[in-house]
C-alpha cells in the first residue's frame, strides 16, 4: 500500500472556449470535472500501473461530497480524507481551442481549524503501518502551519516509512530540514530555495540542507537525481509535444515505486511524457508509458561503494 | 403570487483575481456563490420588493443541490423547481481587482429531455391558477425546443395570467409571434429581431409581430416603452457607475408590479440603477432605489383614448 497526503485536494475543473478574451464573455463548449490536488492525481496514476493506493488530506463542502463520489469510482483507490467543516478548492483550467493554451484560476481552499489539523493528524499516523511509502504533495490550505508538512515528515521517519516531498516556498525549505528520502523540486523552486539556478548545485545544496535524495525536474529535459547512491540524468528521447498538466504528478508516482535508480527514473520520465503524450490532460497514455521506458536515456553513474 | 421561470438555471460564481492574464495561473482571493438565472435574479428583487414569488425551471446535479440551500435560505421565495437527471450549469465571472471589468465563463446546461421538458409542462400549467403574473427568462439549455418559450406563453394567455418574455434570438423570435403582454429586449436583441438599430423603429414592429407591449431597454439611457396604452421613456437623473450585472433582472422586476405605465417604468428604472450601484453584483441598494425613484424622468404621453 502506497499512501499519498493532498492537503489542498480540489475538484479540478476544464473549460473549453473558444478564445478567452479578458472582459468578454464566453460560452463553455465543454464541461469535465476530475478530482484533484497533486497526491490525488498521484494516487490515480499509482492506481493505473496497479498499487493499491490511500488517498489521505482533506475534504468539504459540496466540492468535497463532489470529489469523494468521483473519486470512490476510480478502482485501487481508497479513500481516506478527513472532513472539514469549511468547502475544498475548485481549480478552473480554461482551455483556449485556437491556441490550446490554458488560463488557470484555483481557488484558495478552506480555513482549517487547529483542531481539524491535530485530527488529520492522529489519522494520518494511524495509516503509517504497512505503508511502503508516502507522498507528501502540493500547497497548504489556509490556516495550517508552515511546518505542517515538516511534521508530517518527522512521523514517517519514526514510523520508518520512506517519505516523498513535493510542494514550494517556506512549506518545502522547512520539510527539507526535516530530512525527507525524497524531495522533488522543479528549476524554479529549487533556485528558490537554495539561491542557485544551475540545478546540480542547487540539488547537491537542497541535500546538505536535509533532503536524502533530490530528484529535480528539468521540464521537457526530463529528470536529474542526487542520491546517496549517485547521481543520474534521464531524459526523454524526444520533444514531446502536448499537455504538461500532471506531468509532474506522474513523475512522482514513478518515484514512489522503490526501484533502483536508473529504472525509477526511467519509468519516472517515461510516465511524464506519456502524460504530456496523452489526450485527456493529466492520465497517461499506457502504450506510449511502454514504448517510451524502452527510449528513456539515463546517464551518470553510483558513487563508490 | 408572481412566478419566474428559469428554464436555465445557474449557481453563479463570481472570483476575484488581481489581474486575468490569458495563458496565466491566478489565485482566486475570493469566491461567491449565489443562485442566479435571469428569472431567479427577478424573483430575488421581487422577494426584496415584499412580493411573494415562486421560482420554477430546472434543477438537478450537484450544482443544482447547491443551489436549492441557497435558496431555501430567501425569504419569500418558494423553490417550485423541476428535477432533471443532468447537472445544471455554473456561470463564473471573472472579476479584476486592477480594471474592475469582468470576464464571463457560462457553461452550457445541461441536456433536457422531452420527458422532463413534458414533466415541466404540466408542473408550470398548475402553477398558473392563482398568479398575478408569469415571467419567462433566460436562455434555453440544451434539448428543448425553440418554441418553448411560445408553448409557455400560450398555456399563460389560456389560463388568463399576463405574461412577460425575457430573452433573445430565435426563442424570442418565437415567442413575439405567440402574443405575450410584454417582451424586455435590449437594443441589440431588437435589431437582431427586427434588422432596424432605431429602438423606437424595433418596438413597432415587434408589436406588429405580436408582442402587446414592449419594453426596450436602452442601458444606461434607460427604458423605452411602446405600448398599447401610449409611449414613454424612463430616463435615469444621472450616468450611473458600478456594475450592470442584474440590472436587466431588476428592470423586469419593476415591470412585473402592474402599475399603471409611467410608475411602472419609474420603478423599473430606479431599480435597474440601483443594482447597477450596489455594492454586490446583482443586489440593488434600497436608500439609492428610494431616491432615484423620486428623479426618474418619463416622457411621453398615453394614447387618445
Amino acid at each position: 500500500m502506497i499512501l499519498t497526503v493532498t492537503l489542498n485536494t480540489a475538484l479540478d475543473i476544464t473549460y473549453r472556449v473558444r478564445e478567452l478574451r479578458p472582459h468578454g464573455s464566453h460560452r463553455v463548449s465543454e464541461v469535465t470535472e476530475r478530482p484533484g490536488g497533486k497526491g490525488v492525481n498521484v494516487a490515480r496514476v499509482l492506481a493505473a500501473l496497479g498499487h493499491e493506493v490511500t488517498v489521505t488530506g482533506f475534504t468539504g463542502g459540496a466540492t468535497g461530497r463532489e470529489l469523494r463520489s468521483q473519486l470512490t469510482g476510480t478502482p485501487g483507490i481508497l479513500d481516506a480524507l478527513v472532513p472539514v467543516a469549511g468547502t475544498i478548492r475548485r481549480t478552473i483550467a480554461v482551455v483556449d481551442e485556437l491556441t490550446g493554451d490554458t488560463t488557470q484560476l484555483n481557488e484558495p481552499g478552506p480555513t482549517v481549524t487547529s483542531a481539524e489539523w491535530s485530527t488529520f493528524q492522529k489519522a494520518y499516523e494511524s495509516l503509517l503501518p504497512g505503508v511502503s511509502a508516502v507522498a507528501l504533495c502540493g500547497s497548504l490550505p489556509p490556516g495550517l502551519p508552515v511546518g505542517a508538512y515538516a511534521g508530517l515528515i518527522r512521523t514517517a521517519r519514526t514510523a520508518g516509512v520512506p517519505v516523498l516531498l513535493d510542494t514550494s516556498g517556506e512549506p518545502l525549505r522547512r520539510g527539507v530540514a526535516a530530512r525527507p528520502d525524497i524531495v522533488k523540486p522543479n528549476t524554479d523552486e529549487l533556485a528558490e530555495l537554495t539561491g542557485s539556478h544551475d540545478p546540480l548545485r542547487g540539488a547537491r545544496d537542497t541535500r546538505r540542507r536535509g533532503a536524502h535524495a533530490v530528484v529535480a525536474s528539468l521540464g521537457p529535459k526530463g529528470l536529474l537525481a542526487t542520491t546517496p547512491e549517485g547521481t543520474w540524468q534521464a531524459t526523454p528521447p524526444t520533444h514531446i509535444p502536448g499537455n504538461p498538466t500532471g506531468a509532474g504528478d506522474a513523475a512522482v508516482a514513478g518515484l514512489l515505486e522503490g526501484l533502483p535508480w536508473p529504472d525509477r527514473l526511467s519509468r519516472a520520465v517515461a510516465l511524464s511524457a506519456a502524460t504530456v503524450l496523452a489526450p485527456v490532460a493529466g492520465e497517461f497514455d499506457r502504450t506510449a508509458y511502454e514504448e517510451l521506458l524502452e527510449r528513456v536515456r539515463v546517464t551518470g553513474e553510483a558513487n563508490a561503494a
